[in-house]
């Protein structure tokens, strides 16, 4: 397997952006298989990607070499490198419900990552983890006990190493200590199409509604619950004969399929996130 | 082109009430098209359709039988029937926008309907009412003369005999005594996703939140803005670089569309409300 | 949890059928959960389900019964009697693939299936079986010892009394002498939206064609390949940036949603077929 | 509304081709509010559009300027050059069915295009092209006279200086004389998912068939029939329980909104075709 680099760029719009940044790639021989830009605001926003197989600058060369050439003739550069032969480490967060659990678990070949951990405040799906040969903490979560298991959380991910969080439903609040931590870096799966139906029971709300669609919505956690950058969003039709135990059930296939596909983008550096949005190049 | 009877049904549930139904049919020779039953809050709702070439009944006849012969075994039903050749009248009010107008006005015939008129707070669209050889009624809308204005609307409405209303995105909100008058019979077509982003500019809402999906609904109307029983809804998929004016063509078409649908259940006579929702048979 | 009974019935149209379907089951006190019925070709097909708890019929007394009072004044009547609470017997047959396996394993417990066995022509998905506890044949095949595998498959089925049997990526081509021991009771999933792209490779076919919508099929095999039933499709949105590996990932997670529907309608008895198509109720 | 130019590139893919087109309009000061790429079979593609209004050539010299500068250092190149507010003159095919007819009317101001023409072989839609204000020839066509009215429709396309057609539901087969004189420029609308139900009567092919989705296809003409290029599709779920007066009536929303949007990018220079594939940027 080939690498390639990927560079997420994001600085304030001018004239040939675009040109400056394929003309410091052409310089060095770097072949670009895919470039998407947008601009909001004033703002220039641009994701390329390219082989690294005939690239004439080393990997520890790129960073410093694009701030010098393009990045200081630019204003506001803000600017991630990422090579698609690392891993980046995932932690899992679960409770009791373990379909998407397994779905993660299920496709963690195609997503090239690494998952040292999971970790729940239940045991329940303690035997999962073990099939699948990961370590498993239990850290149950009570009012009293929540900073100390936060505290203890933080720890183990810190211990593993873990770049970026994913709740697979997972049904606890994270305190705004742990969300700092990882800005745009946790991503939940919500059971409903956001902004509808935000917070506890969606089904349930939905039901009592009389939606004729249900929905999912994967998002970045920030300390504002389920208003996080939404990453994707998918739904299905349903009718007035579906039971909310119907809506479940239906909505545990949406969910699962919403929050691999929000892993994928994560994963392979598509997402920028701007203000309260992402752009999923 | 044969007709057919069509009968909605509520009542309290209890055993045995699709042999009664079905039983009465089937004593008058009724061939029974379409059958569906949905039970709620220990409350029974049914539709049944049947040819009435071979029926035993005059038409006239039927709903005091029925009401002898079953209904009342039952306990606080409530009863609609109605006939496939009767072609309901139906009022189309509308503002500026004309592609929900259109799309009404193209499938017309499609729907067995009357248009006798149209009513619009503003002129533009009265070449296209003309082009239909519809009535198009100018009543312009301002905070000082809404109450008068509503009553020359009304009294259209009774003139025309009207059975029902459809606002093909007009951009009035009704008042309290015109809504009494039409219960679950104003149809709007709400141009997003409900209950997300109910009220003004959804569109602009929907780029703001960042959603990967728009939508649109239609529903009756209540005096609760934008709450009322939701008839049909549907989606499309968006991204990052679609501008608001992108959205808003988008999602014309998802709104033609769904409103269209709409009318078609209520005119087929597929829907039942109960609380604030519908079962659509 | 209570139980229910489920009824298909297939039968010549004529006048009353579900008057005297709805008052035998009215006789006995059996509450009617659900019903549904179609009429093709002047034959006339229903789905009916009530509850068993006050039924004032003994299981084994139903069909007698039914025969006797309604059936018998019917024409080419055939029925199919079901309890919600028998676990029918499912095997699964895979070869490489993993991602249906795991799909059905993780939700089988949602299915109210037993699964007796999995037969494989390859060893790769073992370990998996192991870690879900279910016993894996092995019965590698080649063209010389395809009879004689076939046989094994048929003894193995027989033993662990298999009632139907579902075919997750399963690579072989099924000989008649297999496929007529079970009518109606071997679903496969295709890789296509049929009758698009039957046979080897469709998402190369797919590819090449240019097609902007790609899709999955599940269907109950006949002698005639990827032309029996179809029970279930969806599909998805695809772009010409899309490889023909991307469209084998991203068809992955149609094929396992698409497949696991069949399962569940096949399970849950909503499925009347007729001629080569099925009534999905 | 201020202007944009968009030019399409095709060429043996090579190093650094986006940075010689984003390095010329760069040079000239071309604002670029869209680029795109994609490579296949070792070419290489490209759509990018740039704004006018600050740009340093003169319309008329952009190719010239762009063929000595960047076309001539890369190999096989070949580009269109377009301008946005150039109105394209569409002709508009039609035969007996209006759905389609009355969409494109009624969005007509949306595409930016002009409509000189409508040819058809039936008169009954002449009314609708009266009422929108645009000429209407009526050519029937018999066997006899194939040739000969081909003849007619060709000169009225020249006489009116059409620069694509769009057959709207037209139920002639167009003669390879007529589909060479517009290759890629004339777009139909097939009422199927293609490559499934080609040809006659496909809503009669996919009820017998039993599918549980319908769909549509626009694509441009070729000689063989509904082979040509794929532009879009879209699908709607039907059950057993729609007839084929139902799927007709359900499909026409689905032509219409799939032609439509083929029209949109078709007229947008959105698409570049290569082998029988497009490519939608």
């Amino acid at each position: 397997m080939s690498a390639f680099a990927i560079l997420l760029i994001s600085c304030q719009d001018q004239l040939g952006i675009a040109a400056k940044v394929t003309s410091f790639l052409a310089k060095y021989e770097g072949n670009i298989v895919d470039i998407d830009q947008h601009v909001e605001d004033n703002k220039y926003f641009m994701r390329v990607k390219w082989s690294l197989t005939e690239f004439g600058l080393q990997r520890h060369e790129i960073k410093e070499k694009f701030e010098l050439e393009v990045a200081k003739t630019l204003s506001k550069t803000e600017i991630h490198l990422y090579f698609t032969d690392a891993k980046p480490k995932m932690a899992i967060f679960v409770s009791k419900a373990s379909h998407c659990l397994f779905d993660i678990l299920a496709r963690q070949d195609a997503y090239q990552i690494e998952i040292p951990l999971i970790i729940s405040n239940h045991q329940v799906l303690e035997p999962i983890a073990k099939a699948f040969g990961i370590p498993f903490f239990y850290l149950p979560i009570t009012k009293e006990n929540k900073a100390e298991m936060e505290q203890k959380q933080l720890e183990l991910l810190k211990k593993h190493q873990v770049d970026f969080v994913v709740l697979a439903r997972y049904m606890q609040i994270l305190s705004e200590a742990l969300i700092c931590k990882f800005p745009n870096k946790i991503i939940n799966i919500h059971h409903s199409f956001l902004p509808a139906f935000p917070g506890a029971k969606p089904y349930h709300q939905a039901f009592n509604r009389g939606v004729k669609i249900i929905g999912a919505t994967s998002h970045y956690v920030t300390t504002k619950l389920d208003e996080g950058p939404i990453i994707e969003q998918d739904v299905a039709r349903v009718s007035h004969s579906d039971s909310i135990k119907e809506l479940i059930r239906q909505g545990k296939d949406l969910e699962k399929i919403v929050l691999s596909r929000a892993i994928y983008n994560h994963v392979n550096r598509k997402i920028i996130t701007y203000k309260n949005k992402t752009f999923v190049f």
